[in-house]
């Protein structure tokens, strides 16, 4: 069968590789960008460059950045006592997005899944451990996600991050606010139960 | 409201603009590039460069080319007497694909669509009479989109391309093939009803 030209065919593959992205999408997108503004196209090269070039993990918290150590890392008026641990940006991002915490971070790139050959070694755990036993750290907070492989994370982190003076805790479980009884799951009505507090 | 690093940010922000590309799917394609591999990342963004800088439209036909005539164009099998007029280069290659056609092509780049400011200037019409000026041509088979569009833009170029031993003809209309009349709208009944032939 005839193809297009050899350029085209490379970039429509090359998308076509992207999670969600099948092959008429693909196809769609690129002639998109070959009809596109050539500004707009070269500036998406360019940052998809930039992002594997200039783009790389804090070296404390693993929060990506384009520095040594990422702006929350960084920021003096952060509590560095409590570390807020989550599985990826994404989560805290949208912690930061309450304004609700003001200690630090350390992101795992991941959950425990020996289903995808994700093991523990493959996360930042031993990062973890080696910034709690640094010391001046006094709360861990666990913020995995509420599914099995989260759970299972904490755990394992849990178990493996005993150190005096150190609290390691969990985010709530419960109703989500602004849900409805009626709609709730097992799993969600088990842990507002056994979760309930006084008034 | 924290953002990611501005890296980050802007490669969501130019995928965010790509057709269909939600702020979510951006999201998610950018942390996808984030963890992927370097080699797969970076071709794409070198890839998406060359289709910016190396590919043009063919000299003759406007089908996109990295030289300076495509090789449809380029092929000594070809008839170069017959030019089948296309909107898209995706057209032509459909047509391509049936193995049933060995003239050349003409690719418009699109439709006469007055209420998206597309004029027939923006299109390759003008071009299109030139090469049937030249000389060598027989027959010009005009393959629109069966739409109002692709009707108006072939009407058009019709009205335009009077030329003497120049017969200038269009795609069949009727049932689809496999389709069933049952399920076939009023258009499709009426365009197989006038142009019934003999069995």
């Amino acid at each position: 069968m005839t193809r297009y030209s050899e350029t085209i065919e490379r970039v429509m593959e090359l998308l076509g590789k992207l999670p969600g992205i099948g092959a008429r999408t693909a196809e769609r997108l690129t002639f998109h960008l070959l009809k596109s503004d050539d500004a707009e196209a070269l500036a998406l090269a360019d940052a998809v460059r930039d992002l594997k070039t200039k783009i790389r993990p804090c070296s404390i918290c693993f929060n990506p950045t384009e520095r040594e150590v990422c702006n929350l890392c960084a920021d003096e008026r952060r509590d560095k006592s409590t570390i807020c641990v989550v599985e990826q940006p994404k989560d805290l991002l949208a912690l930061e997005s309450t304004g609700a915490y003001r200690g630090v971070y350390h992101v795992l790139m991941g959950v425990i899944d020996p289903l995808h050959d994700v093991e523990p070694e493959d996360l930042t755990i031993a990062r973890l451990i080696e910034r709690v036993q640094a010391g001046g750290v006094n709360e861990v907070i666990l913020a995995t996600n509420p599914t099995v492989a989260g759970d299972g994370t904490s755990l394992y982190i849990a178990e493996h991050l005993e150190h005096p003076g150190v609290k390691v805790t969990r985010l709530a479980r419960g109703l989500p606010a602004g849900g409805q009884i009626e709609y709730a799951n097992k799993s969600i009505l088990s842990d507002a139960i056994n979760e309930r507090r006084g008034v």
